[in-house]
């Protein structure tokens, strides 16, 4: 047997992990701030909830079997149709406008050799059951918000009026969306051996903003007055997704390469699909996995996510057990605490600490303790009483 | 089509999803505060890491499918297969003891009858690498923390050494585990027909406590000497499951009827299994749907989980954008505010705020502003300025 991962699929050990922990209680808290809700949804769903939903590709990637009980079940593969179904489902549970924000995995059998996983986090937030354009604003402030939290200081919001593109046929958007990838003289290229008009790029360019996305924008900046330099009207943006319905925005982040960190819009026509009626709906997604090598690419994760961790050493046997009474008496002033529990020589336990990137050691010696910082080495005698503050 | 959740799954709706969400907070707080790390493994793995681990039973609970690529894969069912295919993985990233905490979803196909669910959060802390009986303290005294941290007063620690059973068939022990059950002479009768010595039960009883749990519970008074009141030695404690090795431990809430909400102990021959050398781990489980219910039966959930969370409503049409931009203030400040997104009577967001249980309505009107406290419906002018420290 082969003890691995499965292809497509990761382990987190701690120091991502805890870079991941970093990044969600962050973005929960700004969603809080703003009256978002929680929601989770299962990973399996009945397969007809969800097929046929994200066209044929989708179906294609889907990870769809038949459970012990001859039912046909879908892993989640997405987080917007189970939305929907949850809408439809507990109509009288929720109260709209319904605003929510969802923190799962989903699985896409994609192909890893585009470095794509098969399971990773979504993170959403949307605003269901209103068509005010207060709702399109909040969810860019709240977007820019996160990015404020996490410590991003330079990022663009690129908006635009998914109805620029109302007229254009599928094919022909699908191509001006390539302008980034692919610079206009190759649009206009592709555009024109396609048969269509070869000033369509020009003519799109030259949109003017429509009211609806000034409205939102001035709303934004009610909001939030420093975001009035960071929103950007960019008239070709399209976001390949055709399910927007007005707003589209992506945020980029300056210096980091690795594509839009967020995007989202408006879709009126999707939320409904189980309640027979039309609902409107605004909302965004990070890009988890981008978030996080953005943010380590830029340095702003903290040096310690440990919390303010110390580990108790003794400086010989006898010690062990005054090592473990100490580090319980920290730990009930607040301390993240520990002390190796096996009787080895501090040597080894300040490898321990070095391998797990524990800040601080205390070290137990018969008649002092001694504080240990393992980044610089430098050693000065402590006194118990001082520690906690010492340490903060 | 039918709109529902799959049966034997659930959703969790933003009031369920906050309790979830405050009491795993709780949890990782306390696993963090003892150097336990976070680890995070995959939804699915390949067929042969998991099956044959889990008895006939778990290969028939366990989800399994053939995924796109004709590999043979199945959904996580427990935490500690994964955790040993981790550690022998990572042999050279991870440093031993290994201290880390697991909260994952786990899929198994149970018999909804008996109002269990297919798929359900599990919460694992486990010390791995160590026959040190300071860590089976460790563990224990983590489990009782994370039951205080919640507001747990009233428990008690069940503690015996699973070498009580050493010399018992697994048909005899299985009897014995009944005891609470059906009682002991129920359990006597069933041990003598099956031909098992008379006073198996009663010797079991007199079985005085082992030399290597006394030790462990004498360090667990060290680490937390308000223990000492609530750990129990009972040498007819069995633990269902085989694996154990020596310590085994069950923790009771008093008042609560659902079972024990947490237990674990030493299991020395588990962890190994993908390493080729023995292993040695001690660990524990919560019960987290119990967990939930535990607390909410004794009330333990503080009223507000939203944070200081304030709706700023707004008296008539004009003052929306007011609203919009006080809430935005407040929100700077440190506040969970919102303001309705649509144009509607005061009345109608009044309304909102009950449905979402927001503790506070500020009313602006076009001269002064109204603090509305939801609960006592008690009113009262208020200066913006001050609203932060009023809430708080």
């Amino acid at each position: 047997m082969s003890v691995q991962t499965l292809k497509g699929f990761r382990d987190f050990l701690p120091q991502n992990a805890r870079k991941r922990q970093f990044v969600l209680d962050a973005l929960k808290k700004v969603f809080e701030s703003y009256g978002f809700e929680p929601l989770e949804t299962p990973a399996l769903e009945y397969e007809e909830i969800l097929t046929g939903k994200y066209g044929d590709e989708g179906d294609k990637l889907m990870y769809r079997f038949e459970d012990n009980g001859k039912r046909k079940v879908a892993m989640r593969y997405d987080q917007t149709v189970p939305l929907a179904r949850v809408i439809a489902q507990y109509q009288n549970e929720i109260p709209l406008p319904f605003k929510r924000y969802q923190i799962q995995n989903v699985w896409r059998a994609e192909n890893t050799q585009k470095g794509r996983y098969r399971e990773f986090l979504q993170v959403d937030a949307d605003i269901v059951g209103t068509y005010s354009p207060l709702a399109d604003a909040e969810i860019i402030a709240v977007s820019a918000k996160c990015l404020e939290k996490l410590g991003f200081k330079e990022f663009k919001i690129l908006i635009n009026d998914r109805a620029n593109f109302r007229e254009l046929s599928p094919k022909a958007v699908a191509i001006i969306d390539k302008l980034k990838k692919i610079g206009p003289s190759a649009v206009s290229e592709e555009l024109r051996k396609n048969n269509f008009d070869e000033n369509l790029l020009m003519k799109i360019k030259n949109k003017k903003v429509s009211k609806k996305i000034e409205e939102i924008a001035n709303a934004v900046y009610k909001i939030d007055r420093s975001l009035k330099e960071q929103i950007i009207y960019e008239s070709t943006l399209a976001r390949g997704l055709d399910y927007y319905t007005e707003l589209i925005f992506e945020v980029e982040v300056q210096d980091y390469g690795g594509g839009v960190v967020a995007g989202g819009g408006r879709y009126d026509n999707l939320i409904g699909m189980f309640s027979k009626r039309d609902i409107p709906a605004v909302g965004f997604s990070f890009g988890f996995d981008r978030l996080i090598e953005a943010m380590k690419q830029l340095n702003l994760f903290p040096n310690n996510l440990n919390g303010n961790e110390v580990l108790i050493a003794f400086a010989d046997s006898e010690l062990q057990k005054k090592a473990m009474e100490i580090s319980a008496k920290l730990r009930n002033k607040g301390l993240n605490t520990e002390f190796y529990l096996e009787d080895v020589p501090l040597e080894k336990q300040l490898k321990y600490a070095d391998k797990k990137n524990i800040a601080y050691v205390l070290i137990v010696n018969s008649n002092n303790l001694i504080l240990k910082n393992m980044a610089s080495g430098e050693q000065k005698k402590v006194i118990l009483e001082n520690l906690p503050d010492e340490l903060r």
